[in-house]
């Protein structure tokens, strides 16, 4: 038998322990792990400053991903901590009803089981998804990117630990340690251990992930994110959120791509918007009715509006009315998150009504679509998908649930 | 384009539509499907006349399936009158906290989308799915076996004249009109337009169908159902439960297949458990523990575990305790629906927290776990699928969400 076969089997006997564990072990474990994680910084820094020298030649952006400095670090502890103290997921009763026959009906919460993770430089998913998953009862696999591999391993063994210090399997947690990329070949024809895989990347690998399995995959895609400017915005709230959205991190799913201007917005206010985004040396690519107002600025493609930048550019349409910028949002949208900044309710109510993302937003930046800002603490990543779980998963989409039916000897009729 | 993109074009667009249609529609929609369906009965009737005649030369069970008589009218109409009474699923609001920010998040029930809806004989579930789609605000299309055509016709016709007067589109129910099978392989291939498929059948439709397509597919493979009587298990109640259980209907994937009986229940309970099946025809498959026991019956094999008979079958095994008997289900099992018989809370609470099926009862015949005995109305389907929708598929269960954030100008810190 293979070694991942094998850890896939550890990781489904684990689940079943899991599955079993009261909520003051898993908490239990969550704060171990964040304990665990202080006592390694200094190996934790050590084997990250070894990846990096491998790292050297990489582009500078990648090479952010990969540094895990003080901040980083400090905020890897802060995020097990907070998952600790969130209420339990697991064990909920969503619905209950007692039914005529006395027969009483319940529908609970339980973990999904194993969950396989597949992500790229970044180590502080690491910690985040053993932390959601462990809070939610299940077991996890990680594969984490080849250039960060001393620093996951680093990470991975310090949850673990935690696990069994808390009482809990070690093998609810376990770390792929290879660069090998067909160990994920390998992994992904484990449906009958594997419940569920998350992989996090670029949109290709996804793609290939989810075609190349059986097993359910929750898929992150692009993020082609949208504002919409309605003619009755207020000004100064337009151009705050507008650079907010595209320029707090524009490497993001998301950030802000398109902006879609009412053609009833003050002339003063296109080019005030248009002003700031000069000054924050973003690129525009601009609609042929957006550079009458604005004319020193690219013409933009038809392609532009399917394309997600993750960098300094943004393309901006001028459109009649809110049916068209709806209309704009369910062509070329990718149904991550989508605004509208109005003084309107109406405006605002139709607009959530008719735009079908997984984050609608009135009057917010875009960058506010995720898990912290939604109270939800440590998340595994924003699904693009539409059935399960849409939007930041957390540790309440990381579970599924079953039907408890308690009776006194109820027939079938 | 080909009838069946464009029909899948037309669904995307009813979608759209019935995305902003409010309750007060789709319920009255579902009120005048009940309604035009008994203005048609006598168009139903006589078109499933025609459709019996052609399949004269079928076995009896398949008939059976297809045949509406009165009894099977009537429950289509009281299906389609319930369906129309209970609560809307559309825009619940599932979560619900204001930031520290100020910003406002509610996660909120919108529809899926458009919904594919693949199956064999039963012509109720033509109405049965129409129904669960509008009540959910979702798009359906459906594709019901060809021997059912001219009887599914009627149906889909009364459906849609019925959505069209309550002022919704009329796509929103559309029906495929021919018995080809290619029009299943090409409706597989758009997932451009189609969100979800829910294929009804045997398991190798369902595994093809799975296979065959990058759309989500809600499946709903076999129930290989188990109750364990546990050794203070009251003895009436034991027999009335397993008999209900096996041969109230003993064709559905909620009948009973194998029973686990615990090694320290009395002999006399074995015995009246053998002899009521004995009185019913059910061919006893034992372990040569239960043999023992009760040796005039046909040994069981390894494979008996692992089977679904949908027939006058039972196998049955002694197991040393409710370890055993959850480790039996663990290995066996479906998880579709598994129930304990005992007396004993703390037996019960056990059995609940460690068998991990979509279903699992105490002190209830395994022929209860479904849509109406849950509350639920009608039902297009028991999902054996663990993410999304687990157990019977109705109204809820053809819901997802989005997030909705309302702020005042909040920006990324």
């Amino acid at each position: 038998m293979s070694l991942i076969t094998q850890m896939a089997i550890q990781a489904r006997q684990a689940a079943a322990q899991l599955r079993a564990a009261s909520a003051e072990s898993r908490t239990a474990a969550l704060n171990l792990m964040a304990q665990k994680l202080i006592e390694c910084r200094e190996a934790v820094l050590a084997a990250n400053a070894a990846d990096l020298a491998d790292a050297a030649a990489m582009p500078a952006a990648f090479k952010k991903r990969l540094t895990v400095d003080d901040k980083v670090f400090d905020y890897m502890v802060s995020r097990l901590q907070k998952a600790a103290q969130l209420p339990d997921p697991v064990g909920k009763v969503l619905e209950e009803r007692l039914m005529p026959s006395g027969l009483e009906v319940r529908k609970v919460s339980v973990p999904i089981g194993v969950i396989a993770m597949i992500y790229e430089a970044r180590p502080n998913v690491t910690t985040d998804a053993a932390s959601v998953a462990i809070k939610s009862g299940n077991a996890v696999i990680l594969k984490g990117g080849s250039e960060s591999l001393r620093t996951n391993l680093v990470l991975a063994q310090a949850m673990r630990s935690a696990a069994a210090a808390a009482g809990l399997p070690e093998d609810a947690v376990q770390f792929i340690n290879t660069a090998d990329r067909a160990a994920v070949n390998e992994l992904l024809k484990l449906d009958e251990y594997i419940d569920l895989v998350i992989p996090r990347g670029g949109k290709s690998l996804i793609k290939a992930i989810a075609e190349g399995t059986r097993i359910p995959v929750l898929k992150h895609y692009d993020g082609i994110c949208h504002l919409y400017v309605a003619s009755d915005a207020d000004c100064r709230m337009a151009v705050e959120l507008v650079i907010n959205s595209k320029c707090q991190n524009n490497a993001v799913c998301n950030a802000l791509e398109t902006l879609l201007i009412d053609a009833a917005l003050p002339v003063g206010s296109v080019q005030a918007i248009a002003e700031a985004l000069r000054e924050k040396s973003v690129e525009i690519r601009g609609c042929s009715e957006f550079r009458k107002i604005v004319p020193d600025c690219t013409a933009a493609l038809d392609s532009d509006w399917d394309t997600e930048y993750l960098g300094n550019i943004l393309s901006i349409r001028i459109v009649r009315n809110i049916a068209e910028a709806i209309q704009h949002i369910a062509e070329h949208g990718s149904g991550h998150t989508d605004g509208i900044i109005t003084s309107s309710k109406l405006l605002a109510d139709e607009f959530i009504a008719n735009v079908d993302s997984a984050s609608v937003l009135v009057n917010a930046s875009t960058r506010l679509s995720g898990g912290g800002d939604y109270g939800m603490g440590a998340v595994v990543g924003i699904s693009t998908d539409r059935l399960h779980a849409r939007g930041p998963v957390g540790p309440d989409e990381l579970c599924t649930y079953k039907w408890v039916a308690v009776g006194n000897g109820q027939l079938r009729k």
